[in-house]
């Protein structure tokens, strides 16, 4: 099977685009952005999908190299006639503004910019050219530093307006289709400091991994991001079921009746909780030790729990969770009080 | 809470035993298996639990410290008034007769010799000491070697007769109560020969994940098993309901309702299918990638694929699965005809 038939079907199982469907590429002109655009340009002569650009930005973080790639992105894009939009921004500007890193601030700008100029070209889709070797780096690191299975989805096919069709294609096999075409890309001066945990992943710790337990071990990885993703969408509906009879909430607080949630597997009961903690606090991602404190209390355990901003009580059948008010705090000792937990 | 509470908790929430509950330690005389030997012995004292006997095989592999171990742990249970069963096999013998390893041979004789011992006092479980570290190295190993979900459950807390009270203990936290109870142990001598892969996850890979990423990996990885053991728990009875609807089995073979299979979300239809390959090979752990074939004839990607003695192939609005017997080969090419993959 070609790459190009991969990605399609990939694009296929995931219902990425059908026909009438616009799109725009996120283009560095790194090889995994120039591989997506010409597959997309592929699919497009073939009537599958409609190429409305390709978007680039300048992050004005690399000087002349950023110019270069910038020209060589718009002279890529006018070979193949699609549309290229660019602009440039300040990073490193932006980046000491915000007080935040180069990369969260880079990060950042880009989606801003894409979401853009997607809105502005009224697009369907912004696709951007994550790999398997990405997700493989994802799904690591979240397991490392301490995900539940939900976590280990990774990085999703879709999000949105954002889709990731290069998703179960390695970078190598990206190289190696964009050689067979003759087409060059540009070489970015990958980030070798691994004091940043992305980056030991990547240099570090994947190549150890490969070397000594697993030669395709990116692959297991991202295989094992799309089961976990299977089991999420699997188990969706019982979630949402579940937490349709257990969960309250009220402008003040979120309510769980302990009895029905005790009923259920745990495994059950944990998703109906980290519902319940989205429903409070829906900025922040779940941490699995809250999931576990409101467990305890909804079982009685500990009578009441406090932990990352919030409060959670057993009164008669129900476990209540509030935000915690700073003046409601008795005492003030370390980060806080706490109900000790095990 | 203490080590003895917590011990305790965990028991009661895998509902590891109860108060006339006959159980057998497995002692080998190292920090884990003395801890979980006092554990027990405190819980029987207080009446929650029958202590009925401490078992220890001499594997003859290490001579002289061999019958220190074992002389250490007869004194040991001598000390507790807690009968001593002790047997002596000859690994190595076994290991070249069987033509396995010493660590293949080494388990499998514990096995026969624990079940033996329990089925001869008529014991309701034998208690092995499998640690968080253990759960950690287990999880850790699957991952990189590349497991679906269900594989990240581990270690679980009981296997029909066998439990692990200590799954959610550290060693670390074992030997300081050991310490702080002035009692010693045997130290083992440590396989460090991290040509085996285990040694190495245990020498190497997690003390270097511990330092670079997260202190508390072994934590979060023996997290992880038991937030994947739940979602197993709470998937079971989807999966089953489906698989009743789905499978059919029959002396020759195992079919698949393919439109009914493919109505199904996909994780729901991996778990089917697992069912549906255990049916037909319930000696064999499912391998994600014999999954995926069997998903994909029944989608109508290739009409047939081969793949690990097992055969599967559509017919009308089925997906059969086969033994494959070697004389219906139509040709050997390597390993094996098959229908390519992607």
């Amino acid at each position: 099977m070609t790459l190009l038939e991969r990605v399609r079907g990939f694009a296929i199982r995931h219902d990425l685009w059908r026909p009438p469907t616009l799109g725009i590429v996120a283009l560095s002109g790194g090889s995994d952005s120039v591989a997506l655009l010409l597959l997309l340009h592929e699919f497009a002569t073939h009537g599958e999908v409609v190429l409305d650009a390709a978007a680039h930005l300048n992050h004005s973080i690399r000087g002349r190299d950023a110019d270069e790639d910038e020209a060589f992105c718009g002279e890529l894009c006018a070979r193949l006639m699609v549309p290229f939009v660019a602009s440039r921004i300040d990073v490193p500007a932006k980046a000491s503004l915000e007080r935040v890193s180069l990369e969260v601030a880079a990060r950042r700008a880009r989606h801003a910019f894409l979401e853009q100029v997607r809105e502005s070209r009224a697009a369907d889709f912004v696709a951007t050219a994550h790999t398997e070797d990405d997700q493989a780096e994802t799904v690591l690191l979240r397991i490392v530093r301490g995900a539940g299975t939900r976590g280990l989805a990774g990085i999703l096919p879709r999000r949105r307006h954002l889709i990731r069709p290069l998703l179960a294609c390695s970078r190598d096999e990206l190289r190696a289709y964009l050689t067979s075409r003759d087409q060059t890309w540009r070489e970015d001066e990958t980030n070798q400091d691994v004091t940043n945990p992305r980056n030991r992943v990547r240099h570090d710790l994947l190549p150890y991994l490969a070397r000594h337990f697993n030669p395709s071990v990116r692959a297991s990885l991202a295989r094992l991001a799309e089961v976990a993703r299977g089991d999420e969408i699997a188990i969706g509906p019982l979630v949402e079921a579940a937490s349709a009879d257990i969960v309250r909430v009220s402008t003040e607080e979120v309510s769980l009746d302990a009895a029905a949630l005790n009923a259920l597997p745990e495994g059950l009961a944990r998703r109906v909780i980290q519902n319940a903690l989205t429903r409070i606090r829906p900025d922040r991602i779940c941490n699995l030790r809250d999931v576990d404190l409101v467990l305890a209390v909804a079982k009685g355990g500990p009578t009441a729990a406090e932990f990352s901003g919030l409060r959670v009580e057993r009164f008669d059948d129900s476990a209540v969770l509030v935000k915690r008010a700073r003046n409601l705090r008795p005492r003030r000792r370390g980060a806080g009080t706490r109900v000790p937990r095990r």
